[in-house]
C-alpha cells in the first residue's frame, strides 16, 4: 500500500466519503488511489474557490467534514478566500494539499511556494507529512482536528513522495470531542441577570441557530421581560420558517446595528462574539452594543449550545410561544423589489429549501420578510469574503440530494466563482441560482457616498459593472446551465416555480 | 491631505500611473483619492486573479511597476496565485491592500485575516502602514522595493484609518538600484571555461532574453565550439522572431529536458537557475543537467545581463551570425494540429505581437516552430500557477496599446480567470484570445498514464472537462467579447486574420 492509498482508506474509515477536488500533477497518485479504492465521491471544481466553498457548504449541511484535494501552494491560495469563510463558520474540513516531493522542494522549482505558511492563515490545524508510513496516522489526526471545538479547518500537506512511496498504514479513527453544556453555575448566573428585568440582548451564533435551541431562546424571550433575541449578522446555518421560531439578525450597516442594540444593558453571548462592525468608519463605534452594556458569556461555540439553552429555559420556567405560522400572502407582482422577492420566495419555494445567501445590498429585505416561508435553512458566507454563494450551493446540494437549493446571488460577488455553474451542470444538482443583477458594486457605491462626494468617472470605473453588462444567461449556457432573464416579479414567479420543479440546475437573472 | 491622497500623489511622483483594482469597503478613501487626483489609470478586474496577473503582464511589458488595489486578506488571497507567478518572473509590482482600521483589527470582525502573513508568502517586501503621516514615505519605499534586484513584489497593507486620517505627506521618490554587469574576473573565468571546447549549455533567463543579449549569446554559440544556448522552460518575456536570433527553451517534460542536456560538461547560468524538473517523479532525476556537469554562474538576475553577455562575446571575439529570416511557408490548412497552429500564427500574426502563452499540453509545438514569425514577444507564466494567460494579456495590452496581443490559452487553465474577458471588453483591448479547447486536463491525463494504469471513472471524473462541454463563445459573449468556434485550420486562419484587423478583443475557440 502506498501513502496515497493509506490516505484514502483512512479518510473513508473516519467517515469522510466526499472529496471536492481540483488536482494537479503532484496529486496523481492520490487520484489513482481514489480511482482504485471504492467509496469516495469525487466532485471536480474548475477553480479552487469552488472546491473549498463547496466543501464548506457540504460540511454545514452534512454535519461532517468533506475532504478537498488541492494542488500545491497556489492551488491552496486560490481556495483561501472560501477557507477564510469556512474558518469563520467553524466548518469541519480536511484539506489534502499535494506538494513538491520532500527532496525536490529545496531545488525551488517554479511551483514551489510557502504552502504551510498559506495553510496556517486559515487552518486550525496544519501538518506536512514527511513519510508514507505516517500518512495514514496524519490523516486520522486531520479528521480528528476537523471535529475539534465546534469544527475547524485541518490542512494536511502531502509531498508527492509521501503519496507514491510504499509502506502506507491505514490510520485508526481517533476519538472526537464530546460537547458539554455550560456549567450549571454559569447557567444560574445568567438566569439571575435575566431575572433583573433589565434590557438584555441574547446573541446566538453557530450551533445555537438550529430549530430546537432557537425555540428555547424564544421561550426565554417570551417569558422574561426585557429579553430580545438576535442572531449574529453572518451565520453558517439558521433553521427557520413555518413551525419554527423567529430570530432576526443584527443588521449589517453599523448605524442600524447600533440602533438595534441601543439601550441594551446586558449582552448575553451564546456561541457568538460580542457584536462588532464589519468595518470601522470614522466617527462610528467599532462595538455595536452600548459602551456601558455588560457582556456575559453563557456558552462558547464549542459547548453543547442546544442543551445549554434548554437548561436555561427550564431554569427560568419558560415555555415556547406558538411557532411561526405560514405566510399565505402569495407571490408579489409587478416591479422587482427586495420586499417583493421575499414575498415570492416565501410563497413559492419548496419545503426544506436550503437558501445560500450572498444577496449583499439588494438582499437586505429578504431574510426579515421570509419568517413565514416553508421550513428552510438559511446559509450565509461568514467571513465576508465574497464569492461563496454558488460554491455553498454546490456543497449543500451534494450533502442534501433530496432538498432544493436556492442561491440568492449578487452579480458582482457571483463573478468571483462563476465556475460553480459548471459543477452544478455536471453533477445535475437541484440548484436554482437567482442572480440579483444590479450591474454595479452597489454596496460600495453606498460606502462611497458615505465617504463624501458623488463618484467621478475614475471611481465609477471601479464601482460600476456595466459597460459591458454581464449576460448571466449566456455565461450559464456556456457552462451547461439553462437560464432566463426576467424583469418583473410576474416573470420571476413563473421562472422560479418552473425551476424548482425540474431536476438539475437553473439560473434566473433577475434584473433589478 | 489624508493618507490615501498622499498615497496616490506618491505613487504618481514615483512614476506609477496604472492601477489594476478590485476595491472593497476598506479602500473607499483610496478610491475617492484616485477620483480626486488626476493621472492614475484605474482598470477594474472582476476577480483579484485578473488584477494581479494583469499587473504582472503590464510590468513585464512597460518595464515599470503597476499598482494594484486589493481588499483585505481574502482579496489579496484571491490574487496570490498570479502574485506567485509574478514573483517567479521577478516582476515589479506595488500592491496596495486595504485592511481593517488599526483599532478595529483586535476586535476580529469577520473579514479580519492574517493579511501580512498572506502577503509575505509572495512578496519580497511587505509593510503594514501604521499612521497616515507615514503612508507617503511607505509608498515611496514600496516603489523602491519593487525595483530592487531585477524587480520584486512589494506589498503595502493600509489599515483604513491610515487612509482616512489627515496629515498625509507626499513621499519623496527614492533611488533605484543601479544594475552592473558581472565583474571582468568572472567574465574572463567563464571565457576560459568556454575556450576549453567542452560541451557547454548556456542557460539564459529573465533580462538575458531580450533581443540584444540573445544576439550576444548567439554570437558566442556560433563562434565557440561546444556551446549551445537554452532559455529556461518558463520565462517572463523573450524577444524573438524575424531579424532576431533563435533561442530554444528547455523542454517541460523531465525526460525530454534530460535528453536535451545529456552529455553537457558545463552549465553556465545567465540570470537563470540551475535547471530542475517542474515536479519530481519516482525514478527520475530532479536536476536536469548530468550529475557530473559543473555549474558556473556568469551573472545573476540582478546583474546587467545584456552588458555582461556583450562583454563576454567581445572577449571571445564572437560575431553575431545572420539573424532569423522570415518564414514564408504560409498558413496551414485542414486538420487542427499544434504544428499547424504554429504555422498559421507564424504566417498571419502582425508585427510586434505580444504572445501570452498558457497553451500547456497542446502548445508544446508552438514556440519551437515560430522562430520565423514576425518579431514578437513571448510571455509565459513563470510560476506554474495556471490561470494567468488571459490576465497577462490584459496587462500587456494596457502597457502596449499599439501592439496586438495574442493569448494562447488552454481551456482548463482559462477557466481560472475567465473574468479577464470582461476587462478586455470594457477597456476595448486589442487582444485575440485563442482557446485551445481539448475539453480535458490533458496534461494531467498524461501524468496519470505515467503513474500507471488507464484512468477509471473516478479519475476521469477529475481529469475530463467534458460533460458538459464548455462553450467559450457563449461565455465570452456573456462578458461582452465576440467570438467564434472553429474546427479546421482554414476556419481558424480566416477568424484569426479578421480578429487582428479589428479593434478590441475577439475570442477564437479552437476545438482540438
Amino acid at each position: 500500500m502506498n501513502g496515497a492509498e493509506s490516505l484514502v482508506h483512512t479518510l473513508l474509515a473516519c467517515g469522510v466519503d466526499t472529496c471536492f477536488a481540483n488536482p494537479g500533477t503532484s496529486e496523481m497518485h492520490f487520484v489513482a488511489a481514489l480511482d482504485r479504492i471504492p467509496g469516495m465521491r469525487c466532485v471536480l471544481g474548475l477553480f479552487e474557490g469552488v472546491v473549498t466553498g463547496a466543501a464548506d457548504g457540504y460540511s454545514r449541511m452534512a454535519e461532517k467534514p468533506a475532504a478537498t484535494l488541492l494542488h500545491c501552494g497556489p492551488g491552496l491560495a486560490n481556495g483561501i478566500a472560501n477557507l477564510h469563510n469556512g474558518r469563520r463558520a467553524h466548518t469541519m474540513m480536511v484539506n489534502c494539499v499535494g506538494d513538491q516531493a520532500t527532496y525536490h522542494r529545496p531545488l525551488d522549482a517554479p511551483l514551489t511556494a510557502d504552502t504551510a505558511g498559506l495553510a496556517r492563515t486559515v487552518s486550525g490545524w496544519t501538518r506536512t507529512a514527511s513519510r508514507a508510513v505516517d500518512v495514514g496516522a496524519d490523516a486520522a489526526s486531520a479528521v480528528q482536528a476537523a471535529f475539534e471545538g465546534p469544527g475547524q479547518i485541518a490542512t494536511l500537506i502531502l509531498p508527492s513522495d509521501t503519496c507514491w512511496d510504499e509502506g502506507g498504514i491505514v490510520g485508526v479513527p481517533l476519538p472526537r470531542p464530546n460537547r458539554v453544556p455550560a456549567s450549571p453555575e454559569i447557567i444560574a448566573q445568567i438566569a439571575r441577570v435575566i431575572r433583573r428585568g433589565e434590557r438584555v440582548a441574547m446573541v446566538l451564533g453557530h450551533g445555537a441557530l438550529r430549530a430546537a435551541p432557537i425555540t428555547s431562546a424564544a421561550a426565554i424571550a417570551a417569558a422574561m421581560p426585557g429579553v430580545e433575541l438576535w442572531a449574529q449578522t453572518s451565520n453558517p446555518r439558521i433553521e427557520r420558517g413555518t413551525g419554527r421560531h423567529i430570530i432576526n439578525r443584527i443588521p449589517y450597516p453599523t448605524d442600524q446595528a447600533v440602533a438595534a442594540l441601543a439601550g441594551v444593558k446586558h449582552v448575553i453571548l451564546v456561541g457568538a462574539q460580542d457584536p462588532v462592525g464589519f468595518f470601522a468608519y470614522p466617527n462610528k463605534p467599532s462595538r455595536i452594543a452600548p459602551p456601558d452594556a455588560d457582556v456575559h458569556v453563557l456558552a462558547r461555540v464549542e459547548h453543547d449550545l442546544p442543551a445549554t439553552l434548554a437548561a436555561l429555559a427550564d431554569l427560568l420556567g419558560a415555555k415556547a410561544p406558538p411557532p411561526q405560522a405560514r405566510d399565505t400572502t402569495g407571490p408579489a407582482t409587478g416591479k422587482v423589489t427586495s420586499e417583493g422577492l421575499a414575498q415570492s420566495l416565501t410563497a413559492l419555494m419548496p419545503e426544506n429549501t436550503i437558501i445560500t445567501d450572498e444577496s449583499v445590498s439588494f438582499g437586505r429585505a429578504l431574510y426579515g420578510n421570509m419568517h413565514g416561508a416553508p421550513p428552510h435553512d438559511w446559509v450565509q458566507l461568514c467571513g465576508g469574503a465574497i464569492g461563496e454563494g454558488m460554491p455553498l450551493a454546490v456543497g449543500a446540494a451534494i450533502a442534501c440530494p433530496d432538498r432544493r437549493v436556492v442561491n440568492l446571488q449578487a452579480d458582482g460577488s457571483g463573478m468571483y466563482t462563476l465556475q460553480s455553474l459548471w459543477t452544478m451542470a455536471r453533477e445535475r444538482l437541484d440548484v436554482t441560482v437567482i442572480i440579483l443583477a444590479n450591474r454595479k458594486y452597489q454596496i460600495l457605491l453606498g460606502e462611497y457616498f458615505n465617504v463624501g462626494a458623488n463618484p467621478g468617472p475614475t471611481a465609477m470605473n471601479m464601482l460600476d459593472l456595466g459597460n459591458p453588462d454581464l449576460d448571466w444567461v449566456k455565461m450559464a449556457a456556456g457552462m451547461g446551465v439553462e437560464g432566463v432573464a426576467v424583469e418583473t416579479m410576474d416573470a420571476f414567479n413563473d421562472a422560479f416555480a418552473a425551476a424548482n420543479k425540474r431536476r438539475g440546475p437553473f439560473l434566473i437573472e433577475l434584473v433589478i
